[in-house]
């Protein structure tokens, strides 16, 4: 093929770099597209109000019509959860397919029937190892094992060379369906020479492998062996594995199981309907019949594994669940660990949990949970099977990065072919070489209600200050010919501790309302000329001056000039 | 002595029990009072815009008078940090002396000079070992050792027996300043007998012994050692021992000290003043001078080891620092582990550090840590060396006082003996026996500015709705006489995200505004009368209705009318 501006492949990662959550990433070739995952991102406790955090995907805009394909790796959030959003306002009317393994493509489906968009796109599921053309891509997806069934790396070829996106992976040898990740098809693409890796960094800094989900099953059997009551395990309504081996530990001791929380009793829904689940139908309870069984032949498993204000088992920590009431005799077992800034609300869970009298058992306790991404080996495995000519990490925050980029060196990468890049810096490859394209905008978008849209940063800013300090409004009535104040002006705050209506600062603050007024009617007498934002400015200032002084705080104030 | 209402000991826990933080007990016997620490905790991110939180002392009101003494254990914020607000709220005129030991008292006198308190305020100094009488009560400070110098526990001789709160600590045997907890004088006490121990729970759930605070420096020196650029060490500005130790390791290299942050100079200058460090005037120099050295021969110390937002730390990995700029090549080492709650906002510290291209070394990558309290077998020391008849875990969530508790039973207290509290139950000890007595009110108050109050559910449930969705405000200018409007309504939003003065929706709920004016001044001129607080309540729904429909939020909406 001759030199041509077609030639470049163009890595843009829209998300995942930087941060741990919203993946998102293009890739270019010959003036098509590829979408790989369109995952999100939960706020952080300082974005006040918002729901959901999106990758900015404006760049898509002009480009839609060059989108040839979205895959999405697997199921989880970080993963599948910004697709209807990308799909509604990128593609509203003709969007390209969406590929995905088995149970992915099933909960992309479930994700756009929730915002009507299951008629308008068209979901493709697609077996490992058969791969399909899109444009001028080559795409396939590559078995890898993960906390959710139906794990892959996607494949994309072209002319130029070949690429591979992992997802999230870890090398689990012993994984609890027997489908270990690909490795031949790994070698396989080591030995006809990877062009460039784009790598999960998410435990890149722990040395070794990560325990096997397998390994989990004999604790929990032991853990359960050591109750006398009833026994709840929380975990991820995911990890379609995990819920497996409580169904068998449970299965084990005699003890039937009930699935609280909506995402739980969805998931076991859609696990059991793809054959990722067995169990007997007798073995399963509702909740309502919990209490007709003796304590020790109950097991629940429920929702509520981070911590999350409305989840099951905070409800039920909060004695606040209808269905269930928590006693002394409980053992409740967190078959997870903490997402990075939930550890809070997760010991507050704990501990009302342990003021209710029931035994809690967690990770610190007994090895019962497994990471479904892989440490350091791991990486180092990926990186010798494949062989890549370039590596960019992907999936983590820069410290991750970082050290993903570091454990390339060390199994040989040059240095100079490892690119640790950010949201937004494209990876250029032609038949040269490979380097940092031109910055794109990139960045979060956040949803809020109903609406899509750039951060607002005074929206936010204004959010902040309301949470702080809380909101005085006064109103001031005045006349439109003399400037004069024509009714007792209004005072009204929100979000302001220690005060009411009865307060002697309400009538001083009304006093410096009219004072106000008085100043500014009195230039108006001397004709000097009045505006009503030169009244609602001086009321701002006059306001907020005194309500400073008086509280040391500074609520936002807002005056509001009524001219009769 | 016979038998008389003088002669029951209570002990009420006002703070610390079920939490950590806020520390504070008050000790009753024969009428009067002694109150053991004064301490407040951090809000966490739900409790918007509240400065501080301290504990619930109302029961102190009604017996101020009876309070013969405050004392205090240490100079933790969580032990301390509420005293002014104790003395102002309590004692405005004739407080009770306070006592401690002397870096304690420093603190203290520090503390109440902020507040304009420390004339009115006499802060007594006591050594250990000296006892002294404060109306029934024989009181002691005992030398512990703890991440801070001069912590003490405090015995309290009563004609009934005596009992001891520990404070916090920890067995160190080989503590910086060459003073281990004072083993000899616990085990007098245990040979005597000791009523009651009221113990540091903090660590109870950590196996083994804590590392001593000297295995510290060994391994910052060798950290030190691999370091080529400029060191950052940053660790709780009152560890004082710490900051000697890093004074060591950088003169062993050869490298000055420099301390940026606020906090960590007064404590340098406090820590110097009264012979707790030690360091070569030669070898310490100013932030400004830093850029005049080799980087391999600075060692910077400084706050921000929590991620605290305005900490120097957290301004430099933000690149906002007046006064240092870091770059690749300089070692950042946080000698701390994050406080619960606080993992995200180091985690966000670190990984700006990355970005930057610092190296960063934690507690994970090094031993460089070492907590301030014991760990499950020093509790237990404690308990053999004293022999409590009756034990009382405090300082610890629910989780942590169970397993302290479950400590105790494994010593040989007999369960009977051992009471796991909340604020608020006080403990009553007789010649008869020991009991809980009946509960107190107790709890949370806040700072807010210069206020101090109880919860304020109504401003705080005000600013969640404020910050979640921001507010609407509302002003109809009607005819007092026909109810009619009579002028344009005015909308004024604020904390809504995607929406603009232009929007259409604003003038939809203009239409909105005079739709509901309408319909009330139609019921008018049918003459059946209106209130104003009827079209208050009406404009408010309408308003309510039509916003969520359109965004599906629930902003606070404050209908104003103006009658003229």
């Amino acid at each position: 093929m001759s030199a041509s501006a077609g030639d470049t492949l163009r890595v843009l990662p829209l998300g995942g770099l930087g941060e741990i959550g919203k993946n998102m990433t293009v890739v270019e070739y010959d003036g098509a597209i590829v979408i790989v995952d369109t995952g999100l991102m939960f706020p952080t406790a300082d974005m006040l109000g918002i729901d959901l955090v999106l990758p900015d995907f404006d760049y898509l805009r002009d480009r839609a019509d060059d989108v040839e394909a979205i895959v999405i790796t697997h199921g989880h959030e970080d993963h599948i959860g910004a697709l209807p959003y990308v799909v509604r306002e990128i593609f509203p009317d003709d969007p390209p397919p969406v590929y995905a393994a088995p149970l992915t493509a099933e909960m992309a489906r479930s994700k756009l029937e929730e915002h009507k968009l299951d008629e308008v796109v068209d979901v493709i599921e697609r077996d490992t190892l058969e791969p399909w053309e899109a444009g001028p891509f080559t795409l396939e997806l590559l078995h890898v094992s993960h906390s959710i069934p139906d794990a892959c790396a996607v494949v994309i070829g072209t002319e130029l060379g070949t690429m591979m996106i992992t997802g999230d992976y870890k090398f689990d040898q012993t994984p609890v369906d027997g489908q270990p990740t690909d490795m031949s098809r790994l070698a396989e693409l080591g030995q006809d020479g990877l062009l460039l890796l784009c790598g999960d960094s998410t435990n890149a800094d722990r040395q070794g492998i990560a325990p096997s989900e397998s390994s989990i099953g004999p604790h929990l059997e032991e853990a359960f062996g050591r109750c006398d009551g009833r026994i709840l395990v929380t975990s991820f309504a995911s990890n379609i594995h995990r819920i497996q081996q409580v169904i068998d530990a449970a299965a084990v001791h005699g003890r039937k199981i009930s699935l609280i929380g909506r995402s739980m009793r969805r998931n076991f829904a859609i696990g059991r309907k793809l054959g990722h689940i067995f169990v007997d139908d007798g073995m399963v309870i509702k909740p309502k019949e919990i209490d007709d069984f003796p304590d020790d032949e109950i097991v629940v498993i429920c929702t509520g594994s981070q911590g999350e204000p409305l989840s099951a088992l905070r409800r039920m920590a909060n004695n606040d669940h209808g269905q269930i009431t928590l006693h002394s005799g409980d053992t409740v077992i967190f078959s997870a660990s903490p997402v990075p800034g939930n550890e809070r609300a997760v010991n507050e869970t704990i501990d009302r949990l342990f003021h209710i009298g029931a035994t809690v058992i967690t990770n610190q306790d007994a090895p019962i949970h497994a990471s479904g991404h892989g440490y350091a080996d791991e990486l180092k495995l990926m990186l010798n099977l494949t062989k890549p000519r370039y590596v960019m990490p992907v999936h983590g925050d820069f410290k991750r990065l970082r050290l993903h980029a570091a454990l390339a060196e060390d199994v040989g990468v040059d240095p100079g072919d490892i690119f640790q890049l950010e949201n937004g810096l494209p990876l250029e490859i032609d038949s040269l070489g490979a380097r940092v394209g031109e910055r794109v905008k990139s960045g979060m978008i956040f949803v809020d209600g109903l609406e899509v849209g750039d951060v607002e940063d005074v929206a936010l800013r204004d959010r902040r200050m309301l949470s702080n300090d809380g909101v005085f409004i006064v109103v001031a009535t005045v006349s439109e010919q003399s400037g004069e104040s024509v009714s007792d002006p209004e005072v009204i705050f929100r979000g302001v501790p220690f005060l009411d209506e009865e307060h002697d600062m309400i009538d001083e603050l009304r006093d410096v309302v009219e004072m106000s007024i008085e100043d500014l009617s009195r230039k108006v007498k001397n004709s000097e000329g009045i505006a009503e934002s030169e009244l609602r400015e001086k009321l701002h200032n006059d306001v907020a001056r005194f309500v400073y002084e008086r509280t040391k705080r500074r609520p936002m104030v807002l005056p509001v000039v009524v001219e009769v």
